[in-house]
């Protein structure tokens, strides 16, 4: 599919069919995609945790309230630790947060292209996340999503509202 | 380009002909998939200037070394302001640098899908980028790209140097 159809059908899917696992080498291809990404100095300063299992997934679906969540047969964690990442000299500027935003776009657009429905979701509990037992110590949880394939008679809305263009574009 | 070829053929590409210009439906559409980007709460904090005349390009290669960078013929900065941004109201994230990461990949992305060559820069001297005029005050720029064509001669390394995957990736 054309990159630029990927990014306009790709939203946040807020329904998941629990009984429809995704299948593994899709979920493979998902994960090197992250694997893959660029970031600054080559340092992959991340982790990406693939919560499958209905131990993992109850302690997880409990750090996001909303019951949809609670429905997808796989969750995916990116963390990262900020001494792992590069550090900008001049004003000590830490790469981190947007090194795992890249590495979990790309995810979340491979996904995508596989017709594996996603939803980022930055505002989980973090305090409860980091109780769980899951990351290390220093590891931060930056953004999660489900992943999975939505329920019978599910429709996308189809409808991106963005400001307008000339509002955010300028030409210099 | 299937989604993982496109993701496995990026890579920052160090060498710009300054007398090929990017085509300006081509520029459209980059802009155009940094324009469609999810942000936190849809909040789209961002501004995208493209700096095409000599003018900017003078002022913005001045702020980062490199000989390559001052010969690409465009070149993309990323910014946003935080009090535009969403915040996690438990901990007081502030959602501005993940939302920018992610325009600038679907714009970095969308380049490589179009045969526009690209390279994230952060490591730019921001002091001298925010004195530039350039930017709003309260506008932070995190992120910068050339955008154009490599010089003749010039051959991508196809080498993508990381972690093991089992390093990476942990199934629960």
């Amino acid at each position: 599919m054309d990159f630029f159809e990927l990014i306009l059908n790709r939203e946040s899917v807020k329904s998941y069919d629990p009984h429809r696992p995704v299948e593994s080498d899709k979920i493979q291809k998902i994960l090197k995609a992250g694997h893959l990404a660029p970031s600054a100095a080559n340092r992959q300063p991340w982790r990406f945790y693939l919560v499958s299992t209905p131990e993992y997934l109850d302690k997880v679906r409990d750090c996001y309230h909303k019951s949809w969540f609670k429905k997808a047969p796989h969750l995916l964690l990116v963390t990262g630790k900020k001494d792992l990442a590069w550090t900008r000299s001049s004003d000590g500027f830490n790469s981190l947060e947007m090194d795992i935003a890249i590495a979990m776009d790309h995810m979340i657009l491979q996904a995508e292209s596989l017709g594996v429905s996603t939803c980022w979701i930055v505002a989980f509990d973090t305090e409860k996340l980091h109780q769980l037992g899951i990351v290390e110590e220093g590891e931060v949880v930056y953004a999660i999503t489900p992943l999975g394939y939505p329920e019978k008679d599910f429709k996308k809305h189809g409808n991106k509202v963005r400001k307008s263009f000339n509002e955010v574009v300028k030409f210099l």
